[in-house]
């Protein structure tokens, strides 16, 4: 049987060749603890520092702005729980269609769910209505990763500005930061966290052809964090543990390559989006594109085929040599519908119907064509 | 120069060929979120079920007893905020001489510290008078970072279970649990968790020739711990985040062969560190060798000079091709006196008069050689 054809990059990433290479000395040769005095380890530490440079640089952060974490989950964690850690007392705001590892945090504390729009676009006003007085934290995702859709960061930090503003002029003077999970936007999306306007930003390499468990949390210089993982105190005491630095390269390499590609990957994965989304509805007229067409990554089709089974799809699917997912995979082996097909208003039948196609680098023109007509065949058995 | 000699394996240790061979199918070619559904993932997903079974085999335990972690610090952090957070009236009595990142998790509960003598062993009838009603964990390491002193772990769970047995019939209901942090343990000492009689156990890849920041926590059926990473789930709810597959690998591998080799290393380590220990004093006679000689890790040498500056020490030992440490790697860039140290009765001075020499695989007889010249030229400098 031929090799499958891989439709979720949004689940896993293969590491690509320059980042492992670029990570291999630190496993053996270089394979010093950064903290240690002589040397061959500072060398190490330096080297540390120049992926942590590197990483800022995309942020448009300085090096002691960047907290590397073991991937996206720890960050988000981190934000979360750090935040809300050193202000037990206060509430935090989150969109309805966070990932999993924002919405358990958030729901430990004073949590107000902020909904999105059946396009999977977050409800600016209804959002703006939700913070209060006593709000110091809004977490909203820069992409989905379930149906792709890009949320409008800029206008929520326009609004966290006019709260703050506002606060001012109360006296209030209770903080009020804004996080974004940007796991899935880093092969596609600016990062700049001041022309974004976050205070806060989860990055995560194993979704951008870098390692797995490898990641890093932006904390704004000025933010207050309780850490999550205390010990030796690395990560200026932010994040104990001697610090993964062949990870640490390769998320700073990955970041390097996806971020200087971005926009001709993105052009091209466009087309091949485009492309893929006429021809599922020319071969299925019944199927639906799920999430805005407009404000979306471009490697994500999420789609809904009614009456149909979507785990009985996969198998049928993957006989015909297409690898695709339901879900996220973090929940896919969850019984529970997802949050975030609800959160669009989609019923508990249609739900179960969906699919998720994640393209990636390796995917071609050719691959979008085998895709479609695999659809075509398990839709009309 | 010659390539230096390297004396500090307590810091970090060189990924094993081996170990990064079996590992490297994972960063591209086995790629996949072990929770993906396809066959593909599935595949990975049951290598990592081996080596979670692998990793459990040593430690006698079930394969859902093992937590994969990102390094020994994280599985430190969760056993015990783990634990307090699921009883937070209760209180946790650890050593004086426990590693930064049992202490420093310890110090957000109600936390008692148990002495240790001078001989950096810890006080049985002192830590039985810490624990009362309401001690609900006993966390002390199996083997020290600093002074390489082997903890009695079966004697301390003798101890643990007379307690519940006195509870049983006063009918007080509050468990009891023992926590062993064995980043330091591995490569020499039995990590057999019935054996030892603890109910949690930390190990770290980084100090066993495995990667960076893999590591685990066993958990013991039926002990009942708060995650400290919420999302996805995996890891039984207990550690979210898509399981680095590679490391949990490397972990495995690493550890069957630290585990297999143990006896045949401890005694060739012994034979080395006796020598040293009979060298140094020779070349240096009023040097003196802190900790238990009996109890002790076969890889450890931990010195007092009078008089001596140890950071001018290192410097200059660097300078004749030695690299050694002051401390843990974790604390060097701290300027306190080393807690283990005091722990023991040092006074700041002899503290800041001390060197660790921690030996590992690649250290032979020639090495211990280089190692007592150059400490006897820099000693009488």
């Amino acid at each position: 049987m031929a090799k499958p054809i891989y439709f979720d990059y949004a689940a896993a990433t293969p590491v690509a060749p320059t980042v492992l290479q670029a990570m291999q000395p630190y496993f053996d040769e270089l394979f010093y603890n950064p903290s240690a005095l002589y040397l061959p380890a500072q060398g190490v530490a330096r080297d540390l520092l120049a992926a942590r440079s590197r990483v800022a640089h995309w942020l448009g952060a300085r090096p002691a702005e960047i907290i590397f974490t073991a991937g996206a989950t720890e960050a988000n964690n981190l934000a979360i729980h750090g935040v809300m850690q050193a202000h037990p007392e206060a509430n935090i705001v989150v969109s309805a269609i966070e990932h999993e590892s924002v919405l358990a945090v958030a729901e430990q504390y004073n949590c107000r769910l902020a909904p999105v729009t059946d396009q999977g676009i977050i409800d600016l006003d209804r959002i703006a209505k939700l913070i209060d007085d006593n709000t110091v934290l809004v977490s909203v995702m820069y992409a989905n990763n379930e149906i792709g859709t890009i949320q409008p960061i800029r206008e929520i930090s326009a609004l966290v500005t006019k709260v703050r503003q506002a606060r001012r002029v109360t006296g209030n003077k209770q903080p009020l930061y804004l996080h974004t999970d940007a796991a899935q936007a880093a092969n596609y999306l600016d990062l700049h966290a001041a022309r974004l306007g976050v205070d806060l930003m989860s990055i995560n390499g194993g979704k951008i052809y870098g390692p797995k468990q490898s990641g890093a949390l932006y904390v704004k210089g000025g933010v207050i964090l309780e850490p999550l993982l205390r010990g030796g105190g690395q990560e200026r005491g932010l994040r104990s543990g001697t610090e993964n630095v062949a990870a640490c390269i390769g998320l700073a390499t990955a970041l390097d390559e996806a971020q200087s590609s971005r926009h001709d990957e993105t052009k091209r994965l466009q087309e091949l989006q485009d492309d893929l989304c006429k021809k599922l509805q020319e071969v299925v007229p019944e199927l639906a594109i799920n999430g805005s067409r407009k404000q979306r990554l471009p490697n994500n089709v999420h789609v809904t085929i009614p009456g149909k089974d979507n785990e009985r799809l996969l198998i049928l699917l993957e006989e015909r040599g297409i690898l695709a997912a339901a879900g996220s995979a973090c929940s896919a082996s969850n019984e529970e519908p997802s949050h975030v097909l609800r959160a669009i208003g989609l019923s508990d039948d249609d739900a179960q119907a969906s699919l998720r196609f994640t393209l990636g680098r390796p995917t071609t023109a050719a691959d979008v064509v085998a895709l479609t007509q695999a659809v075509k065949e398990v839709c009309t058995q």
